[in-house]
């Protein structure tokens, strides 16, 4: 990627609206600008203050194409730290096309995924894990992988790591400024001050490790699979969790053969209910590949629903009871609901008898809405979110998940050294891989490969 | 609709981007995006000059939703005439949706459809033949339909029309003086130029009212039926007219069951060509369906194309033959291009032959493109478009050409006056009319319901 180029990209979805944003950025974004926008009050561009919006046309020869606002954000105080002009035209996908190909044709070229950020970040405007928080924003759609996505964007994590980064380097400096010094065998740095560094580095590392479970779920929904019967209500309960009709609902025994996902945020979580074939047995092949499915989903899931039909429990109690042992006995360690769905349909005898035989069972009608509330309340009781509700830097991205263990890994080996009295010069490597493991998160140290591979999964245009 | 109210609504496409604008237009728009946008440098938006552009952030009580950017459009120097807010937040689905249900609970409404438009027609930013153009602008996907959207949002047409308003004004309040010194029989308008005036509003009336016919097609693309056996690769022509796969084309008879339309922009005119299932005989009941379909599409079409096979020629041209004759005389006055397609698997005695018999024949290969280039410049030269290319003002309005109709027939009825001598109060009477049909174009006469029909066609944030 030439970084001199100017470059140019639709910002805004594709697709008609009422407007669409084009974005340029780079040295010549101002005078490419000039040449095919005519201010209506005749104003120069590059006269005009950073900052501000003008009305004109973007003109092709003789030819209108559109009545536009042009907005100008003059180098350094734009988003890439580049002159970038941002054109803000009518939504037609025709209008968008014969802007940006008349850009193309005046010395733009189109701006690759991630390209206007990978700017940003190259010209010191984002560290590399807001960079990366940009994008995880962008994709946010609930309130806790935004609200983790618009912490990272502000710098929290990355702030954390730089301030350990830097304590780290000044013993790193006064521990190789002792190597210099080696044979007048002096200590500049004091090891039980720099203990006491790293064991909280090691703590302050630990929990950021620990925290990308909780922030994995949360980044990508908590799988949680449905399991039951054939026309229990499993499509029913979904649509009741979803408030919308997205699962197909039938009286056919077996209609939901493909597993169904779907994504709902409760409480600001997001969950990705997981809605299976059942694991009843049956001698149809479709079926019966449905039910090896329903496995491979619940091994996946974080928490299981196993769902009945409460009319059929008289009759089929024993084989609940059997199918419930044996997902417990599969995964005893996975929290498992088991939820008796339709108790509109039955007695209070009949629901008495239920919670005889099997205690924890929860009542529920998937059709009236009884029960609703409460399934989804333990929900939030069974995920883990404490660290969520105290604002602590929970890490969702693999990058820095695998940096940080390495860092652990090899501040664990300074501990070692430190513990065992080992020499200078060996310290100082370990210390130093450490350092590197941390700027690999920040971007303070990089290489082409690693910008390359973040920035790809960027959309076009950011 | 009340107009006093502050509305906000999504202006870019829905969908994730790298950016969404949300736009906010009202009495309350600066003073509700004060209170929940803090700028980085801590300005107070409303001491902030218009088309000016601030960094900050979009705030719920102590939680941060996004990083914006907001620009600031002053009353009256904005789209809609008031005050006017847009706020580029980034393009998650689930930011756009906060924020906008943040400004909701803070005094916002949601925009109805077009309603910010319809502000800038109220406030006396756009007159309604242009307000509507603005639709047409949004909708436009060719360059022909561009171009008269373009014409008629700067006012081309309007200005046409207001003028000879204004010049039918002049002699309607002469004439109407006339009656109030009735008594006296005195004649403040002269007859002879205002006979010149009639002559040249019918002339410019006709026309207008004539271009509605191209417009009509330009602005929902040139109907072109093709027609052919199955099997003879009208998909492999629509895909060589198309350039890519849209169509299915698969080797079996009859494939193509439903009729499939796609437009394809050529010299600048949007063409729809509707893909037919063909009119062989047939026992197939889903076929014959299709096929009286086949006739439906040629009565509706500007254009047929009879496509046939090259290898087939020789055994079935006698039906061929039987077929074409059957469209001539049921559409005598239809343009009909007669195309012999795979003329790359026969030979030069074959094609000689096909040439005597049906002489009108246009020789092509879908498969390899041979004759697709001659093809379209025939699409191009059977549809005038001199109107187009003289820059004439053309009407592509169902309204405005109504309006038109009936002015042209006020405009004749006071020529016929004219010319017979009727009383002053009588000729007044459909000057007026006349008058009233013009303003109806323009909007300076209107009512809530045409307000009401015109805007509800926009989309929700224009």
């Amino acid at each position: 990627m030439n970084q001199t180029d100017t470059i140019i990209a639709l910002a805004t979805p594709s697709g008609a609206g009422a407007i669409a944003v084009i974005r340029l950025s780079g040295k010549d974004a101002i005078a490419i600008s000039s040449k095919l926008f005519k201010s209506i009050h005749n104003k120069e561009l590059k006269e005009q203050d950073t900052h501000s919006i003008h009305l004109g046309h973007i003109i092709d020869g003789n030819r209108t194409i559109d009545e536009v606002l042009v907005s100008l954000f003059k180098n350094p105080q734009s988003y890439t730290g580049e002159d970038v002009v941002e054109i803000s035209c009518h939504g037609s996908v025709y209008i968008q096309q014969e802007i940006l190909q008349l850009f193309l044709r005046n010395g733009c070229r189109m701006a690759q995924a991630g390209e206007f950020t990978l700017r940003a970040f190259l010209s010191g405007k984002l560290d590399l894990s807001q960079a990366e928080a940009v994008a995880d924003l962008i994709s946010s759609d609930n309130e806790a992988s935004h609200q983790i996505a618009m912490q990272q964007m502000r710098g929290g994590f990355s702030s954390e790591i730089a301030k350990l980064r830097e304590e780290l380097l000044n013993f790193a400096s006064l521990i190789e400024l002792e190597l210099d010094f080696a044979e007048e065998d002096v200590e500049f740095a004091d090891r039980s001050q720099f203990k006491e560094l790293v064991v909280r580095i090691t703590f302050v590392l630990k929990r950021l490790v620990d925290s990308f479970a909780v922030g994995n779920v949360i980044k990508n929904g908590i799988p949680v699979a449905i399991v039951g019967e054939p026309n229990v209500g499993k499509s029913t309960l979904l649509n009741a969790l979803l408030n919308e009709e997205r699962a197909i609902v039938s009286e056919i025994a077996g209609t939901t053969r493909d597993t169904i996902e779907d994504e709902i945020s409760i409480g600001g979580i997001g969950f990705r209910f997981i809605d299976t074939a059942g694991i009843r047995d049956t001698e149809d092949v479709v079926e019966s590949i449905g039910i090896k499915k329903t496995f491979e989903k619940i091994e996946q899931a974080q928490v299981v629903i196993y769902l009945f039909d409460s009319e059929k429990f008289k009759a089929q109690s024993s084989k609940f009871k059997v199918e419930l042992e044996k997902i417990k006995n599969k995964y005893p360690l996975k929290p498992l609901l088991v939820i008796a769905n339709k108790i509109d349909k039955v007695d209070d005898i009949q629901i008495a008898k239920m919670q005889t035989e099997i205690p924890e069972i929860q009542l529920l009608s998937a059709k009236t809405g009884y029960g609703v509330e409460k399934l989804t309340n333990t929900l939030l009781y069974l995920i883990s979110t404490g660290a969520l509700r105290n604002n602590e830097t929970i890490i969702t991205n693999t990058r820095h998940y695998d940096a940080l263990i390495k860092a652990l890994e090899e501040i664990q080996k300074v501990k070692y050294g430190l513990d065992t009295g080992i020499s200078g010069d060996l310290l100082a490597i370990d210390i130093r891989e450490a350092l590197y493991q941390f700027g690999l998160i920040t971007g303070s140290v990089t290489n082409d490969e690693l910008l390359g591979n973040i920035f790809a999964n960027f959309c076009i245009g950011k």
